[in-house]
C-alpha cells in the first residue's frame, strides 16, 4: 500500500489536463492544486483557519529552514509537522537542496552531497540524500522529496548532464534512505534543464524507480515562460498516468494553466504571500499595488466580487493605512487575499476541466495571461519564503 | 434619548462591585468590561473574526494616531471607524490628549489647548477641545472622551489644581463642541492626581455637567498600587450609580479586580497585546517568557486548560520557535492568547458578581494577585500600543 496514491477524474478531451485526487495520510486534496508554502512552519501571519478558508487543502514547508532552525528533531518531539503548523491536512515538504543552492552560503557540491554555511549562524552544514531523508521522516509531511541538484538555467549542457547523472544517483540513495514508506510519499525530481534527451533520460531512470509521484524541477529558474511550456510539452506524456505530477515553485497564474494544460497536477509558489507582504494585491484585471496613493479613500474591497476574508471586511483604504503604519494587518490580509484568489483560480480550472470547457476556459478568462506586469513585477522564483531568486537572464 | 446608558443588573453585597450592561448604537457589553487597544485602527495583528472569539465586545482605538494617519476625514470618507476596522460592534476612542502629553514633542500648554510636534513627520499640531470633538465625531466611535490634562504623579499640587481647572473648563467646551450627541456618548473625564479634595472638587463640577459616562483618569501613571486603590475608594462613591465608570489605562488583573471591588466598570490597557508581541505570555500562576529555552521542545499549550485558539492548536515549542524566526504569528498567537486570558478573567468576575461569590473569587482566585513580576516585568502604561511610558517613580 503507498502512502499517496493519485485518483484520476477526468481527462480533458482538447489538451493534457486532467482532473483529480490525491490521496494522503492526513487527507485529499484536489488536482490540479496550488500549495501556498509555509516556509519556516507558517504561513507568514495567517491562522490555519484562514488557510483553509482560502481553500488550500495542502501545504508546503521547506526542510532546509526548519532543519536549520528549530530542528527537525524539535518538530518530531513536539509531534510531527502537522501539530507544529496546527494543519492536520496534507503537507508536502521539499528536499532542501533546492534552499541551499540558491540561499545557503555554498562551500562545495560533491557527488555525496553539499557542504554549505547556515544563514542563521553560519555554522557549516553537510546535506546529503540521507540526511535529507532523515530530516523529511523526522519533520514527517505526507509527501516528501527526492534531493536532487537543480542547476541555473544558463548553466552549460555539461553541468547539465552531470546534474541528471547526481540527481539519479542521489534518487536511488533517498529511496534507501526512506524509513517510512507506508507513511510519507517520496516524489522523485525530473531535471534535465531545457534539453529534451536529458530530460527523457532522467524521466525514464526515474520511473524505473517506481515513484509514487514526479515533481518537474528546474524550471522557474530563469529559463522564461515559451522555454518552460517546451519543456512540459515533451516531459509530461514521458510520466505515468496513474501518478501525481507536480511542478516545482510556479508561478503566475499564466504558468499555472499552460502547464495543467500540459497535464501538471500539482504546483507552489510563493508568489501570493510574498506579494502580499509587499502590498501587491493579484485581481483578474491585473496586480495592484495598495500602497499606491489612488487608494487611500477607496471604499471597495481589494477586488470587487471576491469572497475572501479581506474582501468581505476591509476596504482598500484601510488596508492601504495598515501598510503605512506598518501595522500586521496589511501584509495578513493581502496575503490572504492572494491566496484565495489563487485557489478560486485553481477550483475554476478544475470546474472547468470537469464540464469539458477548460480550452474555452483557458481561451477567454482573463486570469490565464497573468504574468508579470510591469506593476506587480516580481521575478518568479522556487524555492522559500526568504530565498532571493536566481540572476535574471542578462 | 442618549447615545449609551448603562443598566444595572447587580450590586456585590459585600464590596461596591457591580453587574451591569452598556447599550450602545452599536450593540451591548457586559460589564466590569476590558476593551483591548486598537491604536491605529486595528489591533496589532489579529483579525476581527479572533478578536470576537476571545469574548471581547468593545474596542478602543487612538484618536491622537488616527488623526495623524490616516486622518479623521480619510476614516470619515471610508465609513466611520467600525467599517475602517471591520469591528460592528462598540468602539471607544480617547481624546488624545493623553498621546500628547505622553508621546508626542510637546511645545506648549495654554488654556487653550496644546501644540505639539507630530511623531510620524515633525509637523506642528494644535489640538483643542473642539478639535478633539470634530476628530472623534469624524471617527465615529460610540464611545468618545473629553479632552484632559492628564498630569504625571509626581506633579507638584500646584499643577494638579491647574490640571483640574483646564480639564474642567475643556469639559465644557467639549460638550459645546461635541455635535453628535444623539449617536456617540462623550465622557468626562476626573482629574486631581492622588488629592481627595481635588478629585472631589473635579468629580462635582463634572456630575453637574451631566454626561453620559465618567472615567477616572490620571491613575496608572506611577503612583503605585496602593495609590491607586485609595484614589478609587474615594472617587468611585462620588459618581452616579446610573452612569458607566471607566478607569482609563489600566492594568494588571490585580488592578482590575481591585478597581471592579471599588465600582469601576470598564478598563483597557495595553498590556495583554503589546506583552504578547514581546513572548510574555499571562497565566494564572504568573507570567511565562516564551522565548525561554525550556520551552523548546514543550508540547503543552500556553496554558493548560485554556479556550484560546492558540492554546487549542499550537504547542510552546512552536511559538518559541516563531519568536526566533521573526514569524508574525509567534506576537499573534501570544496576543490572543493574552486577550482571551483578560476576557476569561473578566467573565469569571461577573460570573462571581451575579452568584453573589465576589469576595470569595476576588480572595481566592490566584489571578487576582497577579501584577507586574519579574518575569513578566513590564510598567503599567496609559495610552496607546506604541507610547512610551512616564518616568518610573525614583
Amino acid at each position: 500500500m503507498r502512502a499517496v496514491t493519485y485518483e484520476l477524474i477526468a481527462n480533458d478531451s482538447s489538451s493534457r489536463a486532467r482532473l483529480g485526487r490525491v490521496h494522503t495520510p492526513h487527507g485529499v486534496f484536489d488536482t490540479p492544486a496550488f500549495m501556498p508554502v509555509g516556509t519556516q512552519g507558517t504561513l507568514k501571519g495567517i491562522l490555519p483557519d484562514q488557510i483553509a478558508a482560502t481553500g488550500s487543502q495542502c501545504i508546503l514547508a521547506n526542510t532546509y529552514h526548519l532543519m536549520l532552525r528549530p530542528g527537525e528533531k524539535v518538530v518530531a518531539e513536539l509531534g510531527d509537522l502537522h501539530r507544529f503548523m496546527a494543519w492536520p491536512g496534507p503537507i508536502l515538504t521539499d528536499s532542501g537542496g533546492f534552499q541551499v543552492f540558491s540561499l545557503a552560503d555554498l562551500n562545495k557540491i560533491t557527488d555525496d552531497g553539499v557542504t554549505f554555511r547556515s544563514h542563521i549562524d553560519g555554522s557549516v552544514v553537510h546535506l546529503t540524500p540521507a540526511r535529507s531523508m532523515q530530516v523529511q521522516n523526522d519533520l514527517g509531511a505526507d509527501i516528501i522529496m527526492a534531493f536532487d541538484e537543480c542547476p541555473p538555467s544558463l548553466a552549460p549542457v555539461e553541468y547539465q548532464v552531470t546534474a541528471v547523472e547526481r540527481t539519479l544517483r542521489w534518487a536511488r540513495l533517498c529511496i534507501e534512505a526512506h524509513a517510512r514508506p507506508a507513511e510519507q510519499a517520496l516524489f522523485g525530481i525530473v531535471q534535465g534543464g531545457t534539453h529534451q534527451e536529458l530530460r527523457e533520460r532522467c524521466a525514464a531512470e526515474l520511473i524505473d524507480m517506481d515513484f509514487p509521484g514526479y515533481a518537474i524541477g528546474g524550471l522557474a529558474v530563469g529559463e522564461g515562460f515559451d522555454a518552460m511550456k517546451a519543456v512540459l510539452g515533451f516531459v509530461t506524456p514521458l510520466l505515468p498516468v496513474d501518478r501525481p505530477r507536480y511542478l516545482m515553485g510556479v508561478g503566475y497564474p499564466r504558468d499555472l494553466v499552460a502547464a495543467v494544460r500540459a497535464g501538471v497536477d500539482m504546483f507552489d509558489c510563493v508568489l501570493p504571500t510574498r506579494n502580499g507582504r509587499n502590498a501587491y494585491a493579484f485581481t483578474a484585471s491585473g496586480a495592484i499595488r495598495l500602497r499606491n496613493a489612488k487608494y487611500q479613500r477607496d471604499s471597495g474591497p481589494i477586488e470587487e466580487g471576491c469572497d475572501c476574508y479581506a474582501c468581505r471586511h476591509f476596504t482598500r483604504g484601510a488596508i492601504r493605512h495598515y501598510f503605512f503604519a506598518s501595522e500586521m494587518l496589511g501584509p495578513v490580509l493581502v496575503s490572504v487575499h492572494n491566496v484565495r484568489f489563487y485557489q478560486r483560480f485553481m477550483a475554476d480550472i478544475r470546474r472547468a476541466i470537469a464540464g469539458g470547457v477548460f480550452e474555452q476556459f483557458y481561451r477567454s478568462d482573463p486570469r490565464c495571461s497573468l504574468g508579470p506586469s510591469e506593476e506587480g513585477s516580481e521575478v518568479r522564483v522556487q524555492g522559500s519564503e526568504k530565498a532571493p531568486p536566481f540572476p535574471p537572464e542578462p
